[in-house]
Protein backbone atom coordinates (compact mmCIF):
# COMPACT_ATOMS: atom_id res chain seq x y z
CA UNK A 1 0.00 0.00 0.00
CA UNK A 2 1.58 3.22 -0.96
CA UNK A 3 0.15 6.65 0.47
CA UNK A 4 0.41 8.82 -2.30
CA UNK A 5 -2.14 11.58 -0.41
CA UNK A 6 0.81 14.29 -0.11
CA UNK A 7 0.37 14.31 -3.88
CA UNK A 8 -3.33 13.95 -3.83
CA UNK A 9 -5.78 14.65 -1.18
CA UNK A 10 -6.68 10.99 0.25
CA UNK A 11 -4.89 9.01 -2.19
CA UNK A 12 -3.47 5.70 -1.90
CA UNK A 13 -2.43 2.92 -4.29
CA UNK A 14 -2.18 -0.98 -3.92
CA UNK A 15 1.18 -1.61 -5.92
CA UNK A 16 1.25 -5.26 -6.91
CA UNK A 17 4.61 -7.13 -8.69
CA UNK A 18 4.45 -9.50 -11.26
CA UNK A 19 6.44 -12.05 -12.59
CA UNK A 20 5.04 -12.76 -15.94
CA UNK A 21 7.27 -15.46 -17.06
CA UNK A 22 7.16 -16.00 -21.35
CA UNK A 23 3.79 -13.56 -21.18
CA UNK A 24 2.92 -10.09 -21.41
CA UNK A 25 0.49 -10.75 -19.02
CA UNK A 26 -1.23 -7.69 -19.44
CA UNK A 27 -4.68 -9.36 -19.95
CA UNK A 28 -3.88 -11.68 -16.53
CA UNK A 29 -2.29 -8.78 -14.76
CA UNK A 30 -5.17 -6.28 -15.29
CA UNK A 31 -7.90 -9.31 -14.40
CA UNK A 32 -6.01 -9.82 -10.92
CA UNK A 33 -6.15 -6.12 -10.45
CA UNK A 34 -9.67 -5.62 -11.06
CA UNK A 35 -10.19 -8.58 -8.50
CA UNK A 36 -8.05 -7.27 -5.63
CA UNK A 37 -9.97 -4.41 -6.09
CA UNK A 38 -12.93 -5.84 -5.99
CA UNK A 39 -12.20 -7.92 -3.18
CA UNK A 40 -10.88 -4.82 -1.04
CA UNK A 41 -14.30 -3.25 -1.96
CA UNK A 42 -15.74 -6.18 -0.27
CA UNK A 43 -13.63 -6.69 2.40
CA UNK A 44 -13.78 -2.94 3.71
CA UNK A 45 -16.33 -2.52 6.65
CA UNK A 46 -17.29 1.18 6.13
CA UNK A 47 -18.01 0.52 1.58
CA UNK A 48 -18.72 3.97 1.47
CA UNK A 49 -15.66 5.46 2.75
CA UNK A 50 -13.25 4.40 0.30
CA UNK A 51 -13.63 4.91 -3.55
CA UNK A 52 -11.84 2.89 -6.68
CA UNK A 53 -10.62 4.73 -8.93
CA UNK A 54 -8.99 2.07 -10.97
CA UNK A 55 -7.25 -0.99 -11.69
CA UNK A 56 -4.82 -1.11 -13.80
CA UNK A 57 -0.54 -2.24 -14.93
CA UNK A 58 2.12 -0.24 -15.58
CA UNK A 59 4.18 0.19 -18.58
CA UNK A 60 6.80 1.46 -16.97
CA UNK A 61 9.20 -1.43 -15.93
CA UNK A 62 12.45 0.13 -14.45
CA UNK A 63 12.95 -3.41 -12.92
CA UNK A 64 12.69 -4.98 -15.78
CA UNK A 65 16.07 -3.59 -17.63
CA UNK A 66 17.97 -5.31 -20.17
CA UNK A 67 21.95 -4.63 -20.47
CA UNK A 68 23.96 -5.27 -23.46
CA UNK A 69 27.69 -4.27 -24.18
CA UNK A 70 30.17 -4.78 -26.93
CA UNK A 71 33.92 -3.92 -26.52
CA UNK A 72 37.00 -4.73 -28.93
CA UNK A 73 40.48 -3.26 -29.26
CA UNK A 74 40.61 0.18 -31.10
CA UNK A 75 42.32 -1.10 -33.89
CA UNK A 76 40.15 -3.71 -34.79
CA UNK A 77 37.49 -0.80 -35.27
CA UNK A 78 39.07 -0.48 -38.85
CA UNK A 79 37.58 -0.88 -41.83
CA UNK A 80 37.27 1.01 -45.96
CA UNK A 81 34.96 3.94 -44.20
CA UNK A 82 37.49 4.05 -41.35
CA UNK A 83 40.65 5.93 -41.79
CA UNK A 84 41.83 6.14 -37.93
CA UNK A 85 40.40 3.66 -35.76
CA UNK A 86 41.61 6.24 -32.75
CA UNK A 87 39.75 9.42 -34.68
CA UNK A 88 36.91 7.37 -35.25
CA UNK A 89 36.71 5.61 -31.70
CA UNK A 90 37.17 9.18 -29.98
CA UNK A 91 34.37 11.17 -32.30
CA UNK A 92 31.95 8.33 -31.62
CA UNK A 93 32.46 9.02 -28.02
CA UNK A 94 31.91 12.71 -28.44
CA UNK A 95 28.75 11.51 -30.61
CA UNK A 96 27.36 9.88 -27.60
CA UNK A 97 27.86 12.17 -25.37
CA UNK A 98 26.47 15.09 -27.27
CA UNK A 99 22.84 12.67 -27.02
CA UNK A 100 23.83 12.82 -23.32
CA UNK A 101 23.66 16.65 -22.17
CA UNK A 102 21.56 18.15 -25.89
CA UNK A 103 17.58 16.63 -25.47
CA UNK A 104 17.25 17.65 -29.18
CA UNK A 105 20.16 15.21 -30.47
CA UNK A 106 19.03 12.42 -27.62
CA UNK A 107 15.20 12.75 -29.31
CA UNK A 108 16.91 11.49 -32.76
CA UNK A 109 19.90 9.34 -31.19
CA UNK A 110 16.98 7.26 -28.85
CA UNK A 111 14.76 7.44 -31.98
CA UNK A 112 17.26 5.64 -33.94
CA UNK A 113 17.45 2.97 -31.16
CA UNK A 114 13.93 2.22 -31.56
CA UNK A 115 13.80 2.03 -35.25
CA UNK A 116 16.11 -1.18 -34.50
CA UNK A 117 14.36 -2.05 -31.33
CA UNK A 118 10.67 -1.78 -32.80
CA UNK A 119 11.98 -3.99 -35.71
CA UNK A 120 11.53 -6.88 -33.47
CA UNK A 121 9.01 -6.08 -31.09
CA UNK A 122 6.76 -5.88 -33.89
CA UNK A 123 7.85 -8.60 -36.42
CA UNK A 124 7.33 -10.81 -32.60
CA UNK A 125 3.80 -9.84 -31.80
CA UNK A 126 4.56 -7.45 -28.81
CA UNK A 127 3.25 -4.03 -28.36
CA UNK A 128 5.44 -1.40 -29.53
CA UNK A 129 3.53 1.70 -27.78
CA UNK A 130 4.16 0.15 -24.34
CA UNK A 131 8.06 -0.64 -25.23
CA UNK A 132 8.51 2.94 -26.75
CA UNK A 133 6.71 4.30 -23.78
CA UNK A 134 8.95 2.58 -21.20
CA UNK A 135 12.25 3.09 -22.57
CA UNK A 136 11.35 7.17 -23.31
CA UNK A 137 10.13 7.33 -19.73
CA UNK A 138 13.46 5.31 -18.58
CA UNK A 139 15.57 7.91 -20.79
CA UNK A 140 14.24 11.46 -18.56
CA UNK A 141 14.61 9.28 -15.58
CA UNK A 142 17.53 11.36 -14.01
CA UNK A 143 14.91 14.68 -14.62
CA UNK A 144 17.14 14.98 -18.19
CA UNK A 145 15.68 13.30 -21.67
CA UNK A 146 19.09 11.26 -22.48
CA UNK A 147 20.83 8.71 -24.90
CA UNK A 148 19.84 5.11 -23.89
CA UNK A 149 23.10 4.13 -24.90
CA UNK A 150 26.72 4.77 -23.63
CA UNK A 151 30.17 4.63 -25.27
CA UNK A 152 33.60 5.06 -23.73
CA UNK A 153 37.69 4.37 -25.23
CA UNK A 154 39.58 3.49 -22.36
CA UNK A 155 42.90 1.31 -22.05
CA UNK A 156 43.06 0.98 -25.54
CA UNK A 157 39.37 -0.52 -25.36
CA UNK A 158 36.32 0.46 -27.38
CA UNK A 159 33.07 -0.39 -25.40
CA UNK A 160 29.26 0.43 -26.74
CA UNK A 161 26.66 -0.13 -24.10
CA UNK A 162 22.85 -0.07 -24.01
CA UNK A 163 20.60 0.46 -20.87
CA UNK A 164 16.74 -0.06 -21.86
CA UNK A 165 13.77 -1.26 -19.90
CA UNK A 166 11.88 -4.61 -21.65
CA UNK A 167 9.37 -6.37 -21.10
CA UNK A 168 8.57 -8.58 -23.92
CA UNK A 169 6.60 -12.00 -24.09
CA UNK A 170 6.62 -14.90 -26.32
CA UNK A 171 3.45 -16.61 -25.51
CA UNK A 172 -0.19 -15.30 -25.68
CA UNK A 173 -1.56 -12.17 -26.97
CA UNK A 174 -0.66 -12.27 -31.10
CA UNK A 175 3.05 -13.91 -30.54
CA UNK A 176 1.31 -17.65 -31.38
CA UNK A 177 -1.87 -16.09 -32.77
CA UNK A 178 -0.46 -13.56 -36.07
CA UNK A 179 1.37 -16.40 -38.16
CA UNK A 180 4.09 -13.63 -39.10
CA UNK A 181 4.60 -13.46 -35.62
CA UNK A 182 5.01 -17.15 -34.92
CA UNK A 183 7.19 -17.04 -38.03
CA UNK A 184 9.47 -14.44 -36.71
CA UNK A 185 9.70 -16.57 -33.57
CA UNK A 186 10.70 -19.55 -34.98
CA UNK A 187 13.33 -17.54 -37.00
CA UNK A 188 14.53 -15.97 -34.17
CA UNK A 189 14.96 -19.89 -33.01
CA UNK A 190 12.01 -19.77 -30.51
CA UNK A 191 13.52 -17.72 -27.71
CA UNK A 192 12.22 -17.40 -24.27
CA UNK A 193 11.38 -13.89 -23.26
CA UNK A 194 14.43 -13.20 -21.04
CA UNK A 195 16.73 -14.28 -24.44
CA UNK A 196 14.33 -12.01 -26.82
CA UNK A 197 14.77 -9.22 -24.63
CA UNK A 198 18.63 -9.57 -24.94
CA UNK A 199 17.79 -9.95 -28.71
CA UNK A 200 15.90 -6.99 -28.92
CA UNK A 201 18.64 -4.68 -27.24
CA UNK A 202 21.18 -6.06 -29.16
CA UNK A 203 19.09 -4.73 -32.41
CA UNK A 204 18.78 -1.21 -30.72
CA UNK A 205 22.50 -1.31 -29.90
CA UNK A 206 23.62 -2.63 -33.53
CA UNK A 207 21.06 0.04 -34.77
CA UNK A 208 22.52 2.92 -33.02
CA UNK A 209 26.69 1.91 -33.78
CA UNK A 210 25.45 2.07 -37.29
CA UNK A 211 24.00 5.26 -37.59
CA UNK A 212 26.51 6.85 -35.55
CA UNK A 213 29.23 5.29 -37.83
CA UNK A 214 27.68 6.81 -40.72
CA UNK A 215 27.39 10.35 -39.25
CA UNK A 216 30.80 10.54 -37.78
CA UNK A 217 32.15 9.22 -41.44
CA UNK A 218 29.77 9.30 -44.65
CA UNK A 219 26.85 11.25 -43.52
CA UNK A 220 23.59 9.89 -42.96
CA UNK A 221 22.69 10.86 -46.24
CA UNK A 222 24.99 8.62 -48.46
CA UNK A 223 23.14 5.27 -47.07
CA UNK A 224 19.98 7.12 -46.97
CA UNK A 225 19.46 8.92 -49.92
CA UNK A 226 19.96 5.04 -51.89
CA UNK A 227 17.40 3.53 -49.89
CA UNK A 228 15.46 6.76 -50.59
CA UNK A 229 16.72 6.55 -54.59
CA UNK A 230 15.02 2.43 -54.23
CA UNK A 231 11.84 4.39 -53.29
CA UNK A 232 11.13 6.97 -55.81
CA UNK A 233 12.35 4.16 -58.43
CA UNK A 234 8.91 2.56 -57.15
CA UNK A 235 7.08 5.11 -57.75
CA UNK A 236 8.11 5.46 -60.84
CA UNK A 237 7.43 1.68 -61.80
CA UNK A 238 10.45 1.37 -63.05
CA UNK A 239 12.41 -1.49 -64.36
CA UNK A 240 14.89 -3.49 -63.29
CA UNK A 241 17.57 -3.03 -66.04
CA UNK A 242 15.98 0.89 -65.09
CA UNK A 243 17.05 0.71 -61.68
CA UNK A 244 20.09 -0.57 -62.14
CA UNK A 245 20.65 2.29 -64.81
CA UNK A 246 19.31 4.79 -62.07
CA UNK A 247 21.90 3.41 -59.35
CA UNK A 248 25.09 3.59 -61.43
CA UNK A 249 24.18 6.98 -62.50
CA UNK A 250 23.89 8.29 -58.74
CA UNK A 251 26.47 6.64 -57.50
CA UNK A 252 28.34 9.86 -58.45
CA UNK A 253 25.47 11.89 -59.19
CA UNK A 254 23.36 13.56 -55.68
CA UNK A 255 20.15 12.14 -55.34
CA UNK A 256 16.85 14.12 -55.19
CA UNK A 257 13.18 14.10 -56.21
CA UNK A 258 13.69 16.10 -58.95
CA UNK A 259 16.81 14.91 -60.50
CA UNK A 260 15.40 10.89 -60.21
CA UNK A 261 12.23 12.27 -62.36
CA UNK A 262 14.55 14.02 -64.60
CA UNK A 263 16.86 11.07 -65.18
CA UNK A 264 14.47 8.56 -65.45
CA UNK A 265 12.55 10.90 -67.98
CA UNK A 266 15.46 11.34 -69.94
CA UNK A 267 16.18 7.41 -70.11
CA UNK A 268 12.66 6.87 -71.43
CA UNK A 269 12.56 9.51 -73.99
CA UNK A 270 15.94 8.15 -75.37
CA UNK A 271 13.76 4.61 -75.51
CA UNK B 1 25.59 29.32 -33.10
CA UNK B 2 24.99 27.75 -30.02
CA UNK B 3 28.05 27.81 -27.93
CA UNK B 4 27.61 24.55 -25.70
CA UNK B 5 31.27 23.99 -24.72
CA UNK B 6 30.05 24.18 -20.91
CA UNK B 7 29.00 20.95 -21.48
CA UNK B 8 31.16 19.41 -23.99
CA UNK B 9 34.81 21.05 -24.53
CA UNK B 10 34.49 23.26 -27.20
CA UNK B 11 31.73 22.01 -28.89
CA UNK B 12 29.77 24.37 -30.67
CA UNK B 13 26.37 23.19 -32.82
CA UNK B 14 24.76 25.65 -35.92
CA UNK B 15 21.12 25.07 -35.06
CA UNK B 16 18.89 25.73 -38.10
CA UNK B 17 15.14 25.94 -38.63
CA UNK B 18 13.37 24.78 -40.76
CA UNK B 19 9.65 24.86 -42.48
CA UNK B 20 9.21 21.90 -43.77
CA UNK B 21 5.31 23.03 -44.95
CA UNK B 22 3.05 19.66 -45.94
CA UNK B 23 6.39 17.52 -46.06
CA UNK B 24 8.58 15.21 -43.15
CA UNK B 25 11.51 16.89 -44.80
CA UNK B 26 13.76 14.40 -43.20
CA UNK B 27 15.89 14.22 -46.34
CA UNK B 28 15.66 17.83 -47.74
CA UNK B 29 17.17 19.06 -43.99
CA UNK B 30 19.77 15.94 -43.48
CA UNK B 31 20.71 17.03 -47.32
CA UNK B 32 21.04 20.83 -46.76
CA UNK B 33 22.52 20.18 -43.26
CA UNK B 34 25.37 17.85 -44.56
CA UNK B 35 26.03 20.94 -47.27
CA UNK B 36 26.31 23.57 -44.17
CA UNK B 37 28.85 21.59 -42.62
CA UNK B 38 30.91 21.28 -45.98
CA UNK B 39 30.73 24.59 -47.10
CA UNK B 40 31.38 25.77 -43.16
CA UNK B 41 34.23 23.51 -43.47
CA UNK B 42 35.68 24.66 -47.00
CA UNK B 43 35.42 28.32 -45.76
CA UNK B 44 37.05 28.43 -42.76
CA UNK B 45 40.49 29.91 -42.86
CA UNK B 46 42.52 27.35 -40.39
CA UNK B 47 40.83 24.08 -41.53
CA UNK B 48 42.70 21.70 -39.14
CA UNK B 49 41.12 23.98 -36.06
CA UNK B 50 37.70 22.35 -36.16
CA UNK B 51 36.42 18.92 -36.69
CA UNK B 52 32.55 18.41 -37.52
CA UNK B 53 31.51 15.47 -35.85
CA UNK B 54 28.06 15.26 -37.30
CA UNK B 55 24.97 16.91 -39.18
CA UNK B 56 21.74 15.52 -38.53
CA UNK B 57 17.95 16.72 -37.46
CA UNK B 58 16.38 16.71 -34.48
CA UNK B 59 13.02 15.03 -34.20
CA UNK B 60 12.32 17.20 -30.89
CA UNK B 61 9.85 19.77 -32.01
CA UNK B 62 8.52 21.82 -28.81
CA UNK B 63 7.92 24.31 -31.37
CA UNK B 64 5.25 22.35 -33.20
CA UNK B 65 2.80 21.62 -30.81
CA UNK B 66 -0.45 20.83 -31.28
CA UNK B 67 -3.37 21.49 -28.64
CA UNK B 68 -6.91 20.10 -29.17
CA UNK B 69 -9.64 20.20 -26.48
CA UNK B 70 -13.41 19.10 -25.95
CA UNK B 71 -15.88 20.48 -23.55
CA UNK B 72 -18.79 20.33 -22.32
CA UNK B 73 -22.02 21.10 -19.70
CA UNK B 74 -21.15 18.17 -17.02
CA UNK B 75 -24.79 17.09 -17.62
CA UNK B 76 -24.18 15.89 -21.20
CA UNK B 77 -21.82 13.15 -19.95
CA UNK B 78 -24.58 10.94 -19.35
CA UNK B 79 -25.08 7.35 -21.03
CA UNK B 80 -25.33 3.93 -20.26
CA UNK B 81 -22.20 3.46 -18.47
CA UNK B 82 -22.32 6.99 -16.59
CA UNK B 83 -25.00 6.92 -13.75
CA UNK B 84 -23.95 10.07 -11.88
CA UNK B 85 -22.31 12.05 -14.54
CA UNK B 86 -21.18 14.55 -12.05
CA UNK B 87 -19.17 11.83 -10.07
CA UNK B 88 -18.00 10.89 -13.67
CA UNK B 89 -16.37 13.70 -14.20
CA UNK B 90 -14.06 14.37 -10.54
CA UNK B 91 -13.84 10.77 -10.85
CA UNK B 92 -12.10 11.38 -14.65
CA UNK B 93 -10.33 14.38 -13.24
CA UNK B 94 -8.82 12.36 -10.31
CA UNK B 95 -7.39 9.79 -13.19
CA UNK B 96 -5.47 12.22 -15.34
CA UNK B 97 -3.95 14.14 -12.13
CA UNK B 98 -3.02 10.41 -10.95
CA UNK B 99 -1.01 10.16 -14.77
CA UNK B 100 -0.06 13.80 -13.70
CA UNK B 101 1.81 12.91 -10.11
CA UNK B 102 2.66 9.06 -10.55
CA UNK B 103 5.09 8.01 -13.13
CA UNK B 104 3.90 4.75 -13.33
CA UNK B 105 0.44 5.74 -14.12
CA UNK B 106 1.76 8.31 -16.46
CA UNK B 107 4.02 5.80 -18.96
CA UNK B 108 0.31 3.72 -19.43
CA UNK B 109 -1.33 6.68 -19.80
CA UNK B 110 0.43 8.18 -22.76
CA UNK B 111 1.03 4.91 -23.66
CA UNK B 112 -2.35 4.54 -24.74
CA UNK B 113 -2.68 7.98 -26.03
CA UNK B 114 0.33 6.58 -28.62
CA UNK B 115 -2.46 3.92 -29.27
CA UNK B 116 -4.85 6.20 -31.09
CA UNK B 117 -1.59 8.14 -32.08
CA UNK B 118 0.26 5.83 -34.12
CA UNK B 119 -2.62 4.36 -35.56
CA UNK B 120 -3.18 7.84 -37.74
CA UNK B 121 0.34 8.35 -38.19
CA UNK B 122 1.58 4.54 -39.64
CA UNK B 123 -1.45 4.77 -41.65
CA UNK B 124 -0.66 7.82 -43.32
CA UNK B 125 3.21 6.56 -43.73
CA UNK B 126 4.51 8.96 -41.27
CA UNK B 127 7.48 7.88 -39.25
CA UNK B 128 6.08 6.57 -35.98
CA UNK B 129 9.32 6.59 -33.73
CA UNK B 130 10.15 9.90 -34.43
CA UNK B 131 6.89 10.99 -33.15
CA UNK B 132 7.02 8.42 -30.39
CA UNK B 133 10.63 10.12 -29.01
CA UNK B 134 9.35 13.73 -29.39
CA UNK B 135 5.90 12.73 -27.35
CA UNK B 136 7.49 11.11 -24.62
CA UNK B 137 10.40 13.41 -24.18
CA UNK B 138 7.72 16.35 -24.42
CA UNK B 139 6.08 14.25 -21.65
CA UNK B 140 9.15 14.78 -19.45
CA UNK B 141 10.12 18.53 -20.48
CA UNK B 142 9.60 19.40 -16.34
CA UNK B 143 11.85 17.18 -15.52
CA UNK B 144 8.93 14.39 -14.52
CA UNK B 145 7.59 12.16 -16.71
CA UNK B 146 3.72 13.49 -16.78
CA UNK B 147 0.30 13.36 -18.90
CA UNK B 148 0.16 14.45 -22.37
CA UNK B 149 -3.59 15.59 -21.27
CA UNK B 150 -5.38 17.12 -18.65
CA UNK B 151 -8.55 17.76 -17.57
CA UNK B 152 -10.65 19.71 -15.68
CA UNK B 153 -13.95 20.86 -13.72
CA UNK B 154 -15.16 24.49 -13.70
CA UNK B 155 -18.68 26.14 -13.49
CA UNK B 156 -20.29 23.10 -14.41
CA UNK B 157 -18.31 22.63 -17.70
CA UNK B 158 -16.17 18.90 -18.33
CA UNK B 159 -13.04 20.35 -20.46
CA UNK B 160 -10.42 17.60 -21.49
CA UNK B 161 -7.28 18.43 -23.63
CA UNK B 162 -4.31 17.48 -25.13
CA UNK B 163 -0.61 19.06 -25.66
CA UNK B 164 1.39 16.96 -28.10
CA UNK B 165 4.50 18.03 -30.23
CA UNK B 166 3.67 16.19 -33.46
CA UNK B 167 5.69 16.90 -36.81
CA UNK B 168 3.89 15.00 -40.16
CA UNK B 169 4.24 15.18 -43.41
CA UNK B 170 1.28 14.97 -45.89
CA UNK B 171 3.99 15.21 -49.32
CA UNK B 172 7.29 12.78 -49.80
CA UNK B 173 8.49 9.64 -48.18
CA UNK B 174 6.05 6.86 -47.82
CA UNK B 175 2.91 9.20 -47.84
CA UNK B 176 1.96 8.67 -51.27
CA UNK B 177 4.45 5.54 -52.46
CA UNK B 178 2.92 3.03 -49.95
CA UNK B 179 -1.09 2.65 -51.83
CA UNK B 180 -2.53 1.96 -48.21
CA UNK B 181 -0.96 5.41 -47.09
CA UNK B 182 -2.19 6.81 -50.03
CA UNK B 183 -6.08 5.34 -49.26
CA UNK B 184 -5.43 6.46 -45.92
CA UNK B 185 -5.11 9.84 -46.92
CA UNK B 186 -7.67 10.31 -49.39
CA UNK B 187 -10.58 8.70 -46.48
CA UNK B 188 -8.92 11.64 -44.14
CA UNK B 189 -10.16 14.03 -47.66
CA UNK B 190 -6.67 14.76 -48.29
CA UNK B 191 -5.67 16.74 -45.48
CA UNK B 192 -2.80 19.19 -45.34
CA UNK B 193 0.39 18.56 -43.08
CA UNK B 194 -1.43 20.51 -40.21
CA UNK B 195 -4.69 19.26 -40.62
CA UNK B 196 -3.08 15.62 -40.29
CA UNK B 197 -1.90 17.29 -36.87
CA UNK B 198 -5.10 18.11 -35.49
CA UNK B 199 -6.95 15.23 -37.03
CA UNK B 200 -3.76 12.79 -35.27
CA UNK B 201 -4.18 15.01 -32.14
CA UNK B 202 -7.37 13.93 -31.73
CA UNK B 203 -7.16 10.60 -32.09
CA UNK B 204 -5.09 10.70 -29.06
CA UNK B 205 -7.74 12.60 -26.99
CA UNK B 206 -10.29 10.57 -28.32
CA UNK B 207 -8.31 7.64 -27.09
CA UNK B 208 -7.50 8.71 -24.08
CA UNK B 209 -11.23 9.35 -23.15
CA UNK B 210 -12.59 5.54 -24.03
CA UNK B 211 -9.71 4.36 -22.10
CA UNK B 212 -10.25 6.56 -19.04
CA UNK B 213 -13.63 6.51 -19.15
CA UNK B 214 -13.43 2.53 -18.81
CA UNK B 215 -10.95 2.71 -16.22
CA UNK B 216 -13.26 4.46 -13.75
CA UNK B 217 -16.57 2.83 -14.82
CA UNK B 218 -16.79 -1.07 -16.16
CA UNK B 219 -12.71 -1.37 -15.96
CA UNK B 220 -10.57 -1.80 -18.65
CA UNK B 221 -11.16 -6.06 -19.00
CA UNK B 222 -14.43 -5.70 -19.94
CA UNK B 223 -14.20 -3.99 -23.20
CA UNK B 224 -10.79 -5.95 -23.92
CA UNK B 225 -11.59 -9.67 -22.94
CA UNK B 226 -14.57 -9.34 -26.02
CA UNK B 227 -11.68 -8.35 -27.99
CA UNK B 228 -9.24 -11.06 -26.54
CA UNK B 229 -12.24 -13.89 -26.80
CA UNK B 230 -12.33 -13.48 -30.71
CA UNK B 231 -8.27 -13.30 -30.59
CA UNK B 232 -8.84 -16.78 -29.22
CA UNK B 233 -11.36 -17.96 -31.39
CA UNK B 234 -9.99 -17.05 -34.59
CA UNK B 235 -6.71 -19.65 -32.49
CA UNK B 236 -9.48 -21.94 -33.09
CA UNK B 237 -10.33 -20.89 -36.60
CA UNK B 238 -13.72 -20.94 -35.18
CA UNK B 239 -16.64 -21.13 -37.28
CA UNK B 240 -19.12 -18.04 -37.13
CA UNK B 241 -22.07 -19.89 -35.70
CA UNK B 242 -19.39 -20.80 -32.82
CA UNK B 243 -18.40 -17.54 -32.63
CA UNK B 244 -21.96 -16.44 -32.29
CA UNK B 245 -22.43 -19.09 -29.56
CA UNK B 246 -19.52 -18.42 -27.56
CA UNK B 247 -19.96 -14.40 -27.43
CA UNK B 248 -23.33 -15.27 -26.05
CA UNK B 249 -22.33 -17.67 -23.41
CA UNK B 250 -19.07 -15.18 -22.14
CA UNK B 251 -21.50 -12.18 -21.87
CA UNK B 252 -22.13 -13.55 -18.56
CA UNK B 253 -19.31 -15.77 -17.98
CA UNK B 254 -14.93 -14.67 -17.28
CA UNK B 255 -13.19 -14.74 -20.75
CA UNK B 256 -9.90 -16.37 -19.72
CA UNK B 257 -7.42 -18.74 -22.50
CA UNK B 258 -8.35 -21.91 -20.27
CA UNK B 259 -12.39 -21.18 -20.53
CA UNK B 260 -12.42 -20.46 -24.18
CA UNK B 261 -10.77 -23.55 -25.06
CA UNK B 262 -12.78 -25.89 -22.15
CA UNK B 263 -15.85 -24.09 -24.12
CA UNK B 264 -14.93 -24.58 -27.90
CA UNK B 265 -13.72 -28.63 -26.91
CA UNK B 266 -17.33 -28.85 -24.98
CA UNK B 267 -19.29 -27.62 -28.43
CA UNK B 268 -17.06 -29.14 -30.58
CA UNK B 269 -17.32 -32.85 -29.15
CA UNK B 270 -21.46 -32.37 -28.99
CA UNK B 271 -21.14 -31.89 -32.60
Amino acid sequence: MLNLSDKIENYFQIKAIFETQDAMGANFINSCLEQFAKTFKDNFTEKNEIEIIMSILSNYVPECIVKAEVSCEIEKLSDTSIIDPFDFANKFVRAVKIAEVDKYRAVTHNKGIMNGIDSVVIATGNDFRAIESAAHAYASKSGTYKSLTNASVENNIFKFSIEIPLALGTVGGLTKLHPLANLALEILDKPNSKDLMKITAVAGLAQNFAAIKSLITTGIQHGHMKMHLINILNQHRASDIEKEKAIEYFKTNTVSHLEVDLFINKLRSNE
